[in-house]
């Protein structure tokens, strides 16, 4: 059995779609067991219970705009958020999955889980969807606001043992994202990287990726500090979310348009399930000792199962313990 | 007469898309003169002659993969972009327009025209498309890869003019580009930035803007340092072709799609034709003394068109004095 803990109380729409999501997985999948914690009263709601499923009680939990994390941490170990995360820590769970907030997590993950040897940051780390069915890594996607080139290398090691085993993608191609492909372009700390990557023989280093290249590129792990990553994600969401409503106006504007649009319902259904993060699964915080799975803060039912999955296929493909062997590998090279 | 001064061999379809955007520029603008600087052979070629065109001949000029810019402007300053520049600088051109390599024109402008008193970064300052209509102005979008807070302010107030007077905007509301939008989100450059934008009373500083929402927000004026910048704009770029190849891959793969296409080509037609940046004009290049439009590489003869139309209306609303005086104020201030 593969047991996963779970913070009932995370996400815009916690507790109901985060315990639907968590029964669907538990239907689906016969070979995991959870521990879901959270307000019972809320949670019961919307589960009768399940013979593989433990309601672990706590009415404490951290709001989705929490802007003190450490604060909140401080004055409040209790928070579901925490607790799931602890029993990974105390080996009761062997994933921990959340749809709360981000720097929630960072810090839980600082102070419950603890970094592993080897890693000196934690990169927020998810998998991209993309039109062409092919999925790529991005990290980090803003766990930190600066790093240095030995992170972003302690980061492309890490991803690439997430990319093999995970998403069985032979050989990584490894890029850093830049404002030009050619060798010397960016800032100082981006040529640093970049010396640092090329030299490194654990990973396929390909090189710089421009942002407007990503899409038709064979890069499948693309490494950024966490400002610069996170810029990246948020454009790519701005944009085809700009795109999506100027068809959306397009087709309320004439009955033709509209006929046009029920003729490529299907169509334009696929390209807005094939880039929708949702089903692809959560992000991974990449350095905690422990495998942390954040699903998206607005997830729904179907979003947070797939962040069930991913949590355990990782369990399952042993990908913590290769990263925790690797990076300590990679200690010694030095 | 508007007299503007055109690099011929620059761009990618150089000289031929040049020289035909800049004939429908001179039989549309009857109040313009050009001086076309390039290989008088290759020009005449796609001219007849016009008789408020003059080609001033030079067999120089830069590649547009050119890695050395720098070089290229010691070794080569009969090349058609600097001569173009020149024109302006020695008053017989009121504006200089190229679709030359980025790095070329900025190093050209801090050598040939120079930077205006007061400024002292240059910056690539695109018009954004939408599809909502309402153009933006980003700046920087990748002349220098780091910038101080102080740039950044003069940059907020040259891009204040150019949105009042040549936009027409009133009151420009002036975001920072960043990845939260509370204030004290971001790298330690970032809140020192936001502390000096909320200060300053020449502009209307709005706080933080994410990338993500940036189409849906009333800013007018993205400010961000360039590598920063260009990251945005090279995101939205790659999202905006992958999109775009996404709905084609769809409507090739049925009969049903085909069709429905075929109902919504003018829908499509219009979305592409308001989110190109051809249509919108070229990008100026802030902070060098004289009017300086850099069009896009790719530019065809309606993008190139456009840049002169927007160099045209920016001479006419008295753009770059504007800019100077209040520079030179903002100095005075200190």
């Amino acid at each position: 059995m593969i047991k996963i803990a779970i913070d009932a109380m995370g996400g815009d729409h916690a507790p109901k779609e985060i315990v639907l999501g968590t029964l669907e997985a538990l239907n689906q999948f016969k070979d995991i067991e959870v521990l879901l914690y959270g307000d019972e009263a809320q949670i019961t709601q919307w589960t009768d219970g399940h013979e593989r499923l433990k309601i672990i009680h706590t009415d404490k939990y951290l709001s989705m705009d929490e802007e003190d994390p450490v604060k909140a941490f401080r004055q409040n170990r209790e928070a579901s958020m925490f607790l799931a995360m602890k029993a990974v820590k105390d080996q009761a769970a062997e994933a921990v999955v959340s749809a709360g907030p981000t720097q929630g997590l960072v810090i839980g993950g600082h102070f419950v889980l603890k970094r592993i040897s080897g890693m000196k940051r934690i990169a927020l780390t998810p998998i991209l969807p993309s039109f062409d069915g092919r999925v790529r890594i991005l990290l980090d996607a803003g766990a930190n606001v600066d790093l240095k080139p030995q992170h972003l290398l302690d980061f492309a090691i890490g991803a690439n043992i997430i990319a093999t085993n995970y998403l069985k993608i032979t050989h990584p191609k490894v890029g850093l994202l830049n404002i030009g492909s050619e060798e010397g372009k960016g800032r100082q700390i981006d040529i640093e990287t970049y010396n640092l990557l090329k030299e490194n023989s654990q990973i396929n280093f390909i090189g710089n990726i421009e942002p407007k290249e990503v899409f038709n590129s064979e890069v499948d792990i693309i490494l950024a500090d966490g400002f610069t990553g996170n810029i990246f994600l948020k454009s790519l969401e701005g944009m085809a979310t700009a795109f999506m409503n100027a068809i959306k106006n397009e087709v309320q504007s004439s009955f033709k348009n509209k006929m046009g649009a029920l003729l490529m319902k299907k169509a334009f259904k696929k390209i807005k399930n094939t880039s929708d993060p949702a089903n692809v699964g959560g992000a991974i915080l990449l350095g905690v000792d422990g495998l942390l799975i954040k699903a998206h803060g607005s997830s729904n039912r179907v979003a947070f199962f797939n962040a069930i999955r991913q949590a355990r296929e990782m369990v399952k493909a042993e990908v913590m313990p290769l990263i925790k062997a690797s990076l300590e590998r990679s200690d010694d090279d030095e």
